[in-house]
């Protein structure tokens, strides 16, 4: 058995099935040896942003770690911006890094660059592998550290010798490491402080879906707290049935006006909320003045005990969480707004559906318009690095397989990473993707603005219209295999829509608004 | 005057008046201060590998710097692929990144990220602006540090304050920091070494284009030497009328053929030719075993100063360098091969073309048949990662609008970078693609051979052919605004590049090969 071989059948017997691959030569004895463990889903991708985006968008969903499979610093980079995303998500990657082989690494060949230099930009974990029979032990710590702290990067860079010099067998990762806990002290403290009048419990991680967000539901009931979420979610329930859970904006005055009623904020599972960006004279953190701040459980810690903890120390057990009814809109009729697009998806969005949100500009009236739809799961871009729509809807469309996506994407943000769709029709993958086609960066209009310019000429207009020639999205599908249409009126767009949500596969549906 | 208009005034002032964009919001008071100046071109790139790239094809061409425009660690990792191959190509480069500002780094923002790191990776130069008052300085020293060495890559890191807050004037980078030069004694060495049978001078940088390729010309004829170039090359010229080099190859078993006879290899500013990758049992180094070599002047030192001291005591003024000679091929018929590709390109190649190739398994006849063409410089990927084509192609045409400028390259290195389709519309370059659309990472196939794997099955099948869907490259075009026709035989492709070179702006061909 050669070192590939012993790192496959660690990973696999560690439960981790998939690969996102975007392999190269130095990958060559890896991929021979994934050659022979067709149990393990290789899943290509024609761009390492889309194998990195869809590792996350897996672990959002599936709770559990996929692996990448890339070549060298230079694909490491290009996986990065959607590793950022991921680390700010709190997801779980293993990535598989083809090097140099060891002796030949001394050498100024093409590709020779600072490999560990890229992987320590993004990963929590990084480790360079040394010898051959090291490699399955170095897997192994690989998806151990990945799944540490609820989920962090980790990148095993992996020479070309070590994969194909000579090993012994597969390792063990044993047990996720144990979470942090708060004290019982803190978590008294923080159950007091909930009770107080302009209390809110700020939800991240776990929280936001599923038992945990039921549990926090719960919890503000008994308190009589507020409950928050900050504007990017790694994961957050949603619609129907939801539990009702606050959510902040992208703009900063709306979050001042937000939090202004609001002494006092416990997080659970979530960072303080912070500003997007900085700007003159506004506030980088939008609380109110004089707020207290208790961190009681950051987004590494155990978030599900400390929700048990705190319920139990309000004895919230039998307390009924506020929720979200069902309130669907009119069917929209005429011209594509922001408004009708918003109350199309919200009218026909099916049950259970997973909604990744790169919409942008648009986003504002969509999520308004979602809060009452059909019960669905919404993921968004939590490192602002854009570019990470459609790749991860490859990956929560893989990882759940019985379930719908809808990929809202600006059709700026769609072109950094539009390579996936092709990864869709490859995998047959059920995602309809909603293009809002406004020809352009239309926030960085917005933000022109903002900063005083009004008289806007040519060098900042070819810098955020992509006009002349306009993208043509039905081509640009067909050009990756995709089907896809453009449509001209919200009638239309309900009909599309409903058109993607009943198809085996992809579809594209281009909305110029 | 804010910091921000001191920057681009700077800029501006010496003489860096191209701007390969890709904005942010960090970055929209720097957008501002460029709207106030027509005299910087802005170029809009859909993806920051294709602004890096082509900087990367314009300083090659050109050259001189281009600026490019990036926002944060993100979108800075999104272009350092192509930073990795300018760096490999001792290209020049100034990277104006938008940060977070100064005040606001301290929160953890969604962008917030370690934008430094990925600065690191591929600059040899980076610096973070601490306030308005310094960031002409900034600018000035980044301009100044980009054209050290006979470029350089530079990252100035421009926090959102800096360019919003008070400045003075513009600052003046001054002359370009004098090369290093070989002593006296090393060139008297180096000359004495030539005359010796079985030698080469291995030539790089300038040496392989203009008059210092005549001058390596007139060296070789006089002191009987051998010219050589190693694979991969910044800029060479090429095809008839051409001083002969004799042109290393990708595949390692042809470079030790090459080098068997080469007894000692005299460096001019090239590096050691070193093989591309490590292979079990096959050199790291393809030279013959006990060859000397002997390091001149490396890339960065002054080529041009070098050959003259070379040709002065070698008395080398008057001898006449061996040419190419021009030898079309016939007219190429029947069905689309390698071979029928690469004589058709050597058939209508127009006089002055710039050939940017990243045919990867099809370079290798092209670059033959291209060899007695008419009079071309050609563009490799210097640093193995691919999605340096089209973008390159972008940078060498704004750089030379009187020229043709033809992009080789296979269907899946063209997928990494594929937006520079749009930027060429946009610009309305005349840019002819001719995808080699072997539907796979042909390249790949061959290497999974050469570890002795013969028996393929589904994974790697699936890891290494874009079939199924196959990529529709005409649709892909015209969803990116490019006109393309998709030929069916070798006559057809000869017609279709006539076209593509007629035409004003960006042409498509698919050749299905």
């Amino acid at each position: 058995m050669n070192g590939a071989e012993s790192l496959v059948a660690t990973l696999l017997g560690a439960g981790v099935n998939v690969c996102f691959a975007n392999p190269g030569t130095s990958e060559m004895h890896f991929v021979a040896a994934l050659d022979r463990h067709p149990e393990m889903r290789c899943i290509l991708c024609l761009f390492e942003g889309g194998a990195t985006g869809a590792a996350d968008g897996y672990f959002r969903m599936k709770g559990d770690v996929a692996a990448t499979l890339l070549h060298l610093g230079p694909g490491l980079a290009n996986g990065t911006a959607n590793l950022h995303n991921a680390r700010k998500a709190g997801s779980g990657v293993v990535n598989i890094v083809g090097d140099h082989a060891t002796y030949h690494l001394k050498h100024e060949s093409p590709l020779k660059g600072d490999l560990a230099g890229v992987a320590a930009v993004a990963a929590h974990w990084s480790r360079a592998g040394v010898d051959a029979a090291g490699v399955a032990a170095d897997g192994a710590a690989a998806v151990r550290a990945a799944r540490a702290g609820n989920g962090r990067i980790a990148t095993l860079m992996l020479p070309a010798d070590t994969a194909w010099g000579e090993a012994a067998g597969p390792a063990d990762p044993g047990q996720v490491p144990d979470l942090q806990r708060p004290s019982d002290a803190a978590v008294a403290a923080a159950a007091r402080q909930l009770r107080v009048p302009g209390a809110a419990l700020v939800l991240g991680g776990s929280a936001l879906y599923g038992a945990d967000a039921e549990r926090a539901g719960r919890i503000a009931a008994a308190a009589g707290c507020d409950l928050l979420a900050d504007y990017l979610v790694p994961r957050m329930r949603r619609g129907a049935g939801a539990v009702a859970i606050r959510h902040l904006k992208y703009i900063v005055e709306e979050n001042v006006a937000a939090l202004a009623d609001v002494s006092s904020m416990v997080l659970c599972g979530a960072r303080r909320p912070v500003s997007f960006f900085a700007y003159p004279g506004k506030p980088s953190l939008p609380e109110a003045p004089g707020s207290a701040v208790f961190d009681l459980c950051d987004p590494e810690m155990d978030v599900g005990w400390t929700l048990k903890a705190l319920e139990a120390a309000l004895d919230a057990g039998s307390a009924e969480p506020a929720r979200r009814g069902l309130a669907l809109p009119d069917v929209p009729e005429g011209a594509l707004t922001p408004q009708s697009v918003a109350a199309a998806v919200a009218l026909v969005l099916p049950e259970e559906a997973i909604v990744v949100e790169e919409s942008i500009t648009n986003a504002a009236p969509l999520l308004v318009a979602t809060e009452t739809a059909r019960g669905h799961d919404l993921l968004s871009v939590t490192g602002g690095a854009i570019g990470f729509g459609l790749p991860s809807a490859v990956g929560a469309a893989v990882a759940c397989p019985e379930r719908r996506v809808l990929a809202l994407t600006g059709d700026g943000s769609a072109m950094y990473t539009v390579q996936s769709l092709w990864t869709m029709a490859r995998e047959r993958l059920n995602v309809t993707v909603l293009v809002y086609a406004n020809r352009g960066y239309r926030i960085l209009h917005r933000e022109l603005v903002n900063v005083g310019v009004t008289d806007v000429r040519r060098n900042a207009q070819r810098m955020f219209d992509m006009e002349d020639p306009e993208l043509d999205w039905v081509a640009m599908a067909k050009g990756h295999g995709v089907g896809a249409v453009r449509v001209e009126d919200a009638a239309g767009l309900v009909a599309a829509l409903r058109d993607g949500f009943a198809r085996q596969g992809p579809f594209l549906i281009e909305v110029p608004v």
